[in-house]
């Protein structure tokens, strides 16, 4: 199956949480790639990987990336695609990723999530997708309600405890 | 013209920032809105503009938000849109508000661009509605080309001072 | 017994910091509730707790969250109760959930304590109770003077070991 | 008339700032004191003020100080009345008053408001006033509701200029 | 004998670290007290302590506290005596004791060393003092020239490694 | 009149700054020295400078630096007389120079004031010297308590202004 | 005259930064090209650039950049010479240039100058070319020796001054 | 055989850190010494070092240090050779380090690499190395080709997995 979504990490140490991204699209039933490049290791990787990357297929483009995480940044700077950028924690808790991967320059925008967000990098994707694509949608929105659903229930469990009344009454 | 993209600005006092990302729109032909909420000075109105905004036709949703910048994960709760926001620089040169936008919960992304990035915000909901309108597509192509053309043409004028060897031979 | 402070959790995740404000309370012997909500995840929840807030009897609101933590602004927004905002520590050591709690825009404020601060948000909400309550000020009033007590007994036991003279006379 | 609220700086080169309470708080009819106290410069005035507060009537204390702003912990540290403590940046962005003031030790909390947030500490006292004065709580209410016009009003005139459609169409 | 320098901690918790700086006192032979006080919980018994300590023969004060860390300045408010601060770290690596130490207003320095540097503290004093022992002068004198001895044996055990010549010759 | 201080500067451009340490001084009747020395760009007058400054009759030397602020500490490691460090600001902040100069290694400590506290400094370096000169002790109480008699007297004018009482009676 | 150093700007704006690197090298008469190049904005200029600086006899290249600051690691991804690294302060104090340039990952190193520090860029390419080129040593050591009498001369001026004998003698 | 690269660490319990700067540069093949030397506890031990390491025919310093680590920036002002400076994690992540190393003053710059990045100041100096020592290049560029061979066959492992279409096809 074609994949819509390529996931690409700066290096294969950041599959612990770059597979958060890969979960949730299955989920989604979203196929994509997962591909390891490094804007500082592998550049011309990077850079045939971002020139075809629309010609294949990809709607959007998830690259995580740590310390001086150029890797989301040039890769926007070689497709016109969306690119979200997901700033992965190692020194100084991660800030230096997330800096260098949201404070791009005006014309080439990074759509940055949280450290170490890559869950929520492939649920931005599944909305931007889901703009055009009936089936998305629904899928997400089914998910999405669970999402409250959750909450709810903790409630339910948290209100039976009733903790103050047990004890002071 | 129905508007595809809204721009969110938590204060009209981010005019002078956020006019960056209308000016964007209106080079790219995309028909847009411009309005003033707050997640803590209207909160009822926030939530009825994020709950109607897909099914009034808005793919897009750009929030601006300076300190405490609840605004774009707000609207981001309430809607299942692609969400983008901008970090509004006033206290702590923005930090505030950069951590406040994208620092989400699992679940709930905001597509954070840089901060005062607002024609950065642009592009992006540019980019994403490009994926399913070849029109736009089209466009946002050849603006993009005449990005680099400015570096380049920037880079022939240095080359015509030629600094050092006019001073040293 | 009618709860006078609602203790919210943006996560369940949060009880074990959360708990040490309801250990407070009913040291205080003051009636609360404790609810996870979340300003991102449940928002209608949200504001539906924070509009019936009041008329329920509730005086002041504990609210607890962490990362781009919207939750106690977001109730202070639709309550005109006191609102105390506590930053829970996870990613950046809390600094992103202090950052979203206490820089609110002028109107809305958040009585924010120190990250992870759950027992002296709790003894802020004494501190505003017993203003109209004398039997919560003289039960803090008796709490209050142990706290030196504590401190000056630990001197005690530090003077009788007299590390030095023990060692160089 | 006997002021409830005592505003408290530790410079009166705080004054531009600290008005800002004193606006609100004038606008509330509630009566309030203004003085200038320092933690380092004038210590013992600061203990008798703290000590002799509540039975003066006061209910409140709004204490603002910059960099190493230990004047709200040490009211704090000396009354039972709930203090609210305003960082004033002068260096460093006045994060170094924020972290001062904000990171209470369990026990002696201070309700903070953001950096310059003076007007904001007068909103919260107020708020704590309001739950066991009714008169305040009325005014306050009033004037709350006027937040929310002044924005959808600033909206009304956006929406007057039209910006895209009166370029693009 | 009597003490010449007092060490004040904010909490008995911090004596892991404090205690280096009794360490230090002792190998030079300088007598000192060991104190538990607390600006925010024990704030009488810190005035009492600040304000006596030069007439009872105290030449220097080591005070050492963490987060809103108010001690070392509100001492250095009360005493005319030098005033040496100890940043102790636990939330935010130290940092906001640091600045909660250092950022003293002018008129009341406070003698700020490195976080957690409590062995430095001491030597510093011992620096005071010895400007008018000189007793204490010689035995700092002897201490000092080890350090460096320290060092030049470690190179010394390192060039006997040899470490790339034995590899690649 | 032999120097009991020697004031250091980084380079002549601090002199703004620390010009308030020599007034200081001269106001205390301390005699002093003031050189321009830096540890990078003349090492060798550091060395000279730091090796002699006690057989001169230096009692305490003031240093202060910006950026990577490594002058303090350089003197600190070539005389056993004790040493302040004034952090000076120029790029973020003043943070650098902060750092540079208050995280010294285990037994070379700095005396390090606020940011640009170069009266601090002198301050600091009064109270070292009235250790063991009755008549400096004597001149600095007189100036201290000079120190609370201004906020006393800026607090009888607000006083008589009695803002709140003349706006609302 | 043939090149040896590229001093390469991301954007025209930088030049009055990056000018103080030209200057420098023109006084050591050290032949350079000025270019402007972006790694996000011409990303195929920059390799071009890259892989073909050492064929057309560059030695060392300096690249200069702000905010994600990209620039010089995608250079020294694409080259073998030795890149060094300018951050160029615009939003947050350069604190998001000098990590996005200086946390490179193991292997592709960046040799990273002070924040703005374009003149010591250009002091570091002279130290590296006089390794192999003795004028260079000669004209570099020549200017060395220049900037320590600087300092002298103006301490020399400090000494007539004779600040505090001139105003108590 | 004559070493080219001298390895300075401030403190040998920066070994594990600095022998990864070892570890490269026998690979290779580049003769180095490793010396344990510090700014502020051995001065005139650093001094020796600084001003003979030229004579002796090093080319190359790499100095690594933490803290207020003036180290790198010391030795660059006493020797006229390029000094690569690595930042050791310690207390604060490395940022004072950091700060401490790379801010230096006009006229004397440190090649700062990232924290704790000693393999990168190997490879740094092996870049300069190899400008004037062709077997040194090719050494290198046969290593260097191999680090992008790493993260492709790391790639070709992750395509066969081919999670995606695994579990959905």
């Amino acid at each position: 199956m074609q994949p819509l979504v390529s996931i690409i990490m700066g290096s294969t140490s950041d599959m612990p949480v770059v597979g958060k991204a890969a979960d949730f699209l299955e989920k989604m039933e979203i196929p994509f790639e997962l591909l390891a490049l490094s804007a500082h290791r592998t550049p011309r990787e990077v850079e045939e990987f971002a020139t075809t990357a629309a010609t294949r297929g990809i709607k959007v483009i998830i690259a995580a990336a740590g310390m001086a995480a150029a890797l989301p940044g040039v890769i926007a700077a070689l497709t016109d695609l969306p690119v979200i950028g997901v700033p992965i924690s190692s020194t100084l808790d991660g800030k230096d990723a997330l800096l260098s991967i949201v404070q791009m320059p005006p014309g080439i925008p990074v759509a940055t999530v949280g450290i170490d967000g890559a869950m929520n990098a492939a649920v931005l994707a599944t909305r931007i997708l889901a703009l055009s694509d009936p089936s998305i949608a629904t899928r997400y929105g089914t998910w999405r309600s669970s999402l409250a659903d959750k909450i709810v229930n903790a409630n339910n469990r948290l209100a039976q405890i009733d903790t103050y009344s047990f004890k002071t009454n």
